[in-house]
């Protein structure tokens, strides 16, 4: 059992939780916490590289014989609470966490030609981690295909990110890159339709046919789309707000532009069964 | 100038910042931060008790207030910057807060019989400041016509929700009832369709043709909805979901929703008028 915080794995493990730049040149990251531990084991468990268990956690879980037959060949430590008390970076620690592989996707994996419908979302600069695993979370239910994020986009592995993703970041594919308008162009040379969200957008989110293949693209939080990424677009559409609101935060309206491609999508999946 | 924490009034300022309960005895609240000062110029000048300032933001501004028209006759006080971080509560104080008398809704205020249209929003439970903040955002954009949550919901006054309604909470009525479900019922029998937001809802919300006069109920972030809450609505509506992803963020869902009968309002009056 690692009963000190001087011990180097411990050290490691908060460099991990930290340090964005520490996480990239081990291509890993920390998930914590028993809900987000199960969604790894069932969907990236060859991915875990190391799991670490509170000591009360193992007495209290670990009891179970089918808890431990459930990770066995899982390469694991046991931690005294106090040492885990320092690794964790939850109010509430839970008494368990895992270093996992990065997933590496890469552009053409999310442009799969095979599908009649491929639905992208584009993020601009997105700088609140929370935003950004509502964001995953809600694309996974709403049938997005890929993410694709401009490189100053926060860290989708910073632990606040992937706590918000609730699962979603082992799921839904996603791949950074440092020209988002020079994607933008490629998408439309490719025949995706490509739809920037713009307070100054000449049709209304909600009036326009989405296509199958759409890329919706959303921007930073305080300064909305940059002009280069908005002029990449086929189209610049607009959420319609009454009120004086002058904006919707950056996951509503991600949320919103993207369930409504998706309810077009279902309904013209149920009109198409119709004929 | 107050130049020292253990100042009566710096007291006070840090009680009102931490506690409901002192915020609730006085029927006022604290709004922080250049914006958020001015949207209360704006909308609720005259709810002011006291505006207060750091040294170096009237230093900054180049006047003193009283000679700002836009603050003149405002009550004010200067405090020292060391004590200003005393009674700021966010990461980066911009050195304006104000104490502002709570608005005071009645649930007749929110049903007015005049309006053709009325768009409800009932909350159940929600215990995240920032969701509740964001709801209150997205349903001014969406042009909800009040809020109605139950009493264990979060404090609207609690600093965090004030910061992230960016404004709306001066703008958008709501109302804490202590039976959400009878206020559901009561709904229903003024001839408001109740919609409740449920993960085994009967209806996609997207084939639901919602009348002019409409609530929809969003539960708690952990549990969603109470038994209670549900069976009393018309209608439990479901909200699409692909992957496994298990719900969505309730602010998210509040917005999906939200959007959704603001997206069939406007397209019906485009409708109406074409006749």
């Amino acid at each position: 059992m690692i009963s000190s915080t001087a011990n180097a794995q411990i050290k490691y493990l908060v460099k991990l939780q930290e340090k964005g730049a520490a996480r990239r040149e081990d291509k890993v990251y920390v998930c914590e916490g028993r809900k987000m531990f199960g969604e790894v084991l069932a969907c990236a468990r060859e991915s875990i590289v190391k799991a670490y268990f509170a000591e009360s956690f193992i007495t209290e879980w670990g009891s179970v014989p089918e808890n431990m037959a459930h990770i066995s060949g899982i390469p694991y430590e046991t931690v005294a609470d106090h040492v885990f008390g320092e690794i964790s970076r939850t109010v509430t620690p839970q008494g368990v966490l895992a270093v996992v592989r990065q997933p590496e996707y890469h552009l053409d994996d999310l442009l799969s030609e095979e599908q009649a419908a491929l639905r992208l979302l584009l993020l601009e600069n997105l700088r609140d981690p929370g935003n950004l695993g509502t964001i995953m979370r809600t694309a996974e239910g709403a049938g997005i295909s890929g993410v694709i994020l401009s490189r100053e986009s926060v860290d989708m592995f910073n632990p606040k990110v992937i706590r918000s993703t609730m699962g979603a970041i082992y799921r839904m594919p996603f791949v950074y890159v440092p020209d988002l308008a020079a994607v933008a162009v490629g998408l439309r040379q490719r025949g995706i339709m490509v739809c920037a969200a713009h307070l100054e957008g000449s049709v209304a989110y909600d009036t326009v046919e989405y296509p199958r293949r759409t890329a919706l693209m959303v921007g930073n939080e305080a300064n909305g789309l940059s002009d280069k990424a908005a002029q990449a677009a086929d189209l610049r559409i607009r959420i319609p707000m009454e009120g004086e609101v002058e904006s919707l935060n950056a996951a509503v309206a991600a949320a919103v532009l993207m369930y409504e491609t998706y309810r077009q999508e279902r309904a013209g999946k149920a009109n198409r069964a119709k004929i």
